[in-house]
């Protein structure tokens, strides 16, 4: 099908990539779990949903990719992207592909370039290397496949053999489309999941909107943080009841807290009357992470925890584009101290499980692995983001599991909201494990046997497990 | 004698591993020296002295080993771990040892995992790979070795070539059990190291008892800061005269300063009164270190720092259980400016020579390579605790070696209270060492000649010469 | 020339050296592009300017090699560097020679001791490896080679292939020796860079009179910021006129903030009134370097900036010896919050473009490459001092691109005030990225013709087009 190296992205040495290549082979078709990422269950509520341009589904949506672009002088309204100010853009999808297929050296040795490259080849069947040259030819060929049923994001569920998907979902979603694919009797196993940073970060913007909408989806008016709780747990219990089996949450810091509930409700009120001061929503945002560790102590779901992203740094394209616009930029982090509290409190205790997400490697060696390795709530997620690459996998296992080891870790998550690139995204990661796992074999720290067992449970049951799916 | 693969831990690259191992073989047999570790020098004061059962040797002891086990769900209660609080633990060993063995998995791709195994075919003769089913066996033969004359601490000592050992000692240690090896007039070098943290750290818990203690000790009535530091003269000069070569130091931060004896005396009156206050501690740290480096200046000890582990971070399982529990998390380390006092004043001193630990390895090529590549004082110890490893001891080679060179750092020490485990640890670290150096080979960067003498010094020649052994 | 291996610093793995092999025989013999350096300009400015002693050369200015003498116990005054305290020195070269000859097997597996072998063998034609013997045969050697007209500085720069060589001029600099360059009509290129850190930030030794040395260069008297801000301009506009590129910028933090114009010039009427306090200098130089980018914008320079050194950290050290003398120690750097405030005013701007330099490599995955990887300004310039080195380089490779793609790097330069170590220095550069390329060939990440191209952009086109040469 496609004419990719069969032994890419394995070590050159021979004996080791003989070892990788063998221990992949036994993963390589297992079904993909794939328990956090951003892909909008719209996809699957229509039967017959189809995908709209190739533009509109590889480039303009995905801003790994035009954040690239923009770095090197492309304007992004000349690669279509959407302006919220009402600014003009780029209305011909062609064009907008012309001139990242011009560029698409610049993503040479990145991961988004080897996705695409896989995507291309395993899901639409092109070999070409994208250039400015062929740029069009290859725009009508997955353009015509893209309106053929095969391509139906139900049928590609199938195709990529995913077993269960879980989308991100705020709190104050209603989750109609879950409700239609559940009512639709389609096989596909598509799970929503609790985020609730909208209401629970006193600085996200809109947030009063944010808070009327819990009220009216939750049927609780929220005046105060009796309410407040109330409405959550609501939210909560709506959503395991439609399947979720983990919340997910954002800080920019790990830090956590306990704050009274007389001190939380001041802070809460001084939010709704749009008087929030000083560090009001640090401190809230530190509270309510102790306050969804507790809930999830009582609920079952698993907490998620993703920390450390510096959101919306480029002002000028926030303006313009909003958020999520690939002008993110992490931070160093802290957890040792931030997540004590937390910890102190819920960590050990067996009905919990923490999943800690990070943008600085530093502390996978310095902090995460030793708390890993000690609390029994605490597991450590995949490398995320800037580090879902062949080298932040390296660096993730060679710093992560000699303290942690494999099973004091979430496996594999794919994080995106890029569907069709879902089997390139785990097949790297297949490949990334069974090359490290070889090269323990080969140097003798494990057996064979061993490696068999480890890169399984890389690669599909510690997901599974982690997230009781 | 074992089974284990004789190239075990070296690069796969034929090339490099050919080196590695001629490498390797030059230094394999040499003596070990132990500079820094915790073995406890009762178990060579009775010539006789028996270990106990299998599970009291090498799991009951072991934090290493049972905090991955509580990591997983097991309660440290069940693997026979002592409670201080009076609570029961399991007390058949067989049925802890047996819990154990069932969750050897965890321990694959560790070091943990890898210097039992070393450890079981190296000192016990057992090549099986412990699991559920020959448990009790593998307990049966542990057992019955131990109780044989060959497994006495001081037979042991000679099998595993041991030059020489130091133990680490509180300031208000008799050293009774250093005086009656002296008084045996056994041949094995047994030296005792100054360790003051538990007086000189007021935020140590039962601080004033340590402080009553020393007074007894060192027959010095400790009321001020003047009689404090004659205590702490008196016990460095038992020390030495006892054989000791160094002192050891263990903070949280790496922050030296200079206060006036007014202020000293002010803060430690302060917490003689129980009155201890604000940063207290944390300056007092600070001040002690600098006057510790000003004793060694003028006694010649070598002053050894251990940074940047937050001690008893779960408050349950210190409450339960105690110190030392695998319950310690690293913290970012901090020691360009920290240090800057201290070596102002003693960092030029030929006569002073001040080695580092770390557990924040980023600090190595940013901070610790380019001070110990400078002050004549400054040497840096082989990577520290969850950094005693095979990717441990890469990335410190990788990171610290190229600014700082070799013959900056101190060599190898093993840093464990696990007996049987040394002769294991060593070799890892002679192993990693010539695979590193094989690297250099096989790239020319050093010829086989410079090679093959830089082995030699790490792992033998540089700890012996750090301190004076 | 020289017997060294063809192979050296490549891989051991035979595919992948063979790959790197040819990909940097595309590349060795490509000019030498300088765009950043410390060479002195004097040495071009007179046509017959003859080097001093093999010492002189190679030992007493080159602060890499005797802090690490000085590290292992050697005096400074013992290898000839001269004291600035009017202290006594070693005034024979030859001994001084001898004393770092016979310590030279310090420098295994450091950069230096790569430079230093490829430079003598390169340059000199000395194959041996430097040792106590043959000390003052290869002090002859070098001696009379450099009394010969084909190593006075101009035949060396073609000899060298040098295409364009850029050297770093204070703002006060009259640029006296560029302006005889240019008079005498010889070919070579060799262009000032400005930078003006010891008139901008307030706590530079002897700031008044770097100040007085600004108003008399200008023709500006500087008494507030209104005609500080004139001066620099005035400069600005010289140092461009001479063919200036670039301007370069230290500090010691990457804080950036915009003052008025008002705050601004108090704090500098402060300093003009030696009555400077509390964080006056910090927020002076995070404001200027503000302005220094708004000037960029409209003179077109390009800015430089180097952060995180800890300058003249052994206060000994600097009383006798000064600045520059191996006793600059990194700090942990922070640079997302930190130049927020600068790239949210210019960092859009497509006539701007910032390079940054770094001593903290936590940041270049966590911070840097997703900076360079969004905003259009940034560029990153490649491993700066102690990580201009092969390690170094391929933590770069492997932290940096996955990120940021090579496209948004400034490729190479050598930093250096060693005139003879460029070659080297280049050379070790464009190996190390032959062989992370060829890694990325062998593991089927891009392929032989995106490799080859990916090469040549690393080792020549990208520091050209960062610098505008």
């Amino acid at each position: 099908m496609n004419n990719l190296p069969a032994n890419r992205y394995f070590s050159a040495d021979p004996a080791q990539q003989r070892v990788a290549m063998a221990l992949y082979q036994t993963v390589a078709a297992l079904p993909l779990i794939c328990p956090h990422g951003h892909v909008d269950p719209r996809l699957f509520a229509d039967p017959h949903y189809q995908f709209g341009s190739p533009a509109e589904l590889l480039l303009i949506p995905d801003h790994y990719i035009f954040r690239m672009l923009y770095a090197q002088g492309m304007r992004m309204e000349a690669l279509a992207v959407p302006r919220q100010d009402g600014g003009g853009v780029q209305s011909d999808h062609r064009q907008a592909w012309q001139l990242f297929a011009e560029h698409f050296y610049l993503f040479r040795g990145t991961p988004t370039g080897i996705w695409l490259r896989d995507e291309l080849a395993n899901v639409f069947g092109i070999t070409d290397k994208l250039n400015e040259h062929n740029a069009q030819a290859i725009y009508d060929e997955i353009d015509a496949k893209l309106k053929t049923p095969a391509f139906q994001p139900r049928r590609l569920f199938d195709t990529f053999r995913i077993e269960v998907l879980c989308t991100t979902d705020a709190a104050t979603d209603t989750l109609a489309h879950h409700q239609a694919i559940r009512d639709s009797g389609w096989h596909g196993r598509i799970l929503p999941t609790f985020r609730p940073d909208a209401v629970v970060n006193l600085d996200t913007e809109n947030w009063r909107e944010h808070i009327n909408a819990l009220s009216q989806v939750s049927g609780v008016d929220v005046v105060d943080y009796k309410t407040f709780m109330q409405a959550l747990a609501q939210r909560r219990a709506y959503f395991k009841e439609m399947g979720a089996r983990a919340t997910d949450h954002a800080a920019l810091t790990a830090f956590t807290t306990q704050l009274s509930d007389h001190a939380a409700d001041a802070i809460l009120q001084r939010a709704l009357r749009g008087e929030s001061r000083g560090d009001d929503a640090a401190q809230f945002t530190g509270h309510m992470l102790l306050q969804m560790a507790r809930m999830s102590v009582e609920d079952g779901l698993v907490m998620q925890l993703h920390v450390g992203a510096y959101r919306n740094h480029n002002e000028l394209v926030f303006e313009r584009f909003g958020r999520d616009m690939g002008a993110d930029i992490p931070i160093a982090t802290e957890f040792t101290q931030g997540l004590r509290p937390l910890l102190n409190q819920f960590g050990n205790d067996p009905n919990f499980t923490l999943i800690l997400f990070n943008l600085d490697e530093t502390t996978y060696a310095r902090e995460l692995a030793p708390l890993a390795g000690h609390y029994p709530a605490v597991k450590l997620g995949p490398p995320w983001w800037f580090h879902d690459s062949l080298n932040g996998m390296r660096r993730y296992f060679d710093q992560v599991m000699e303290t942690a080891g494999i099973y004091n870790t979430a496996g594999f998550n794919d994080d995106t909201r890029a569907y069709p690139s879902i089997p390139a995204r785990h097949d790297v990661w297949r490949r990334a494990a069974a090359d490290w796992v070889a090269g323990l074999v080969v140097r003798h720290l494990v057996d064979e046997e061993d490696g068999a067992e480890m890169v399984r449970a890389l690669a599909y049951d510690l997901a599974k497990q982690a997230y009781n799916l």
